[in-house]
């Protein structure tokens, strides 16, 4: 059986920015940990809706018609279809709850893409 | 659209144990939070995994084999079918991850059992 995971020490363990680690599997659904720094791409997930739970920083969800600010301890559901911009000024350390098919690029395909995410190690 | 959702204000909501409320729901997921004090029952979960992270204190989920412990900032995924026994010494404040049909006392239906689970206010 998995182990528990702590946060802080998942978060240790990569460095590299938008490449979301696989934290744990759950009802076909992943838990992901990401680290944001900078502007990411203006994408949609199609059939996937798409959760994002500041750890810690503060992450802009920028939508088309205003802007989602969330610092650590809030958390925000990017309903299916809904295009955003992730835009993290500093460092952000977030945990994505989201569909295991979810691509992180959503309806884009480009060098930001990531398939075959890694899994951290317990 | 919905709002964001801030932990420690959502928890500020309510104050009732062993109560979970549905603070969001995403790809037939719940998102929900509980106040947990003292000892629950002995349950399993016949067709859902279940995800628990800990917001705030100490969360101990009792396995027939071992005791996981949680502090803030740590979760843990107990897989479908694995009997288990949430004990909190003093008041845990907890995010839980399932499907949301899922019932809080799995194969057990007793006083504890919450059906029509409140939705939090944003």
């Amino acid at each position: 059986m998995n182990d528990k995971v702590n946060l802080e020490q998942a978060f240790s363990q990569f460095s590299e920015y938008w490449s979301p680690q696989v934290a744990a599997e759950l009802n076909g659904q992943h838990v992901r940990l990401a680290k944001l720094k900078g502007e990411f791409v203006w994408h949609a997930h199609e059939n996937e809706d798409e959760m994002f739970l500041v750890i810690r920083g503060e992450l802009t969800l920028r939508l088309r018609d205003r802007d989602v600010k969330l610092n650590a301890g809030e958390f925000f559901v990017v309903p299916r279809g809904v295009e955003h911009l992730p835009i993290a000024l500093e460092e952000v350390c977030v945990l994505v709850f989201e569909p295991a098919e979810t691509l992180n690029t959503g309806n884009v395909r480009n060098e930001r893409t990531r398939t075959d995410l890694e899994r951290l190690d317990r």
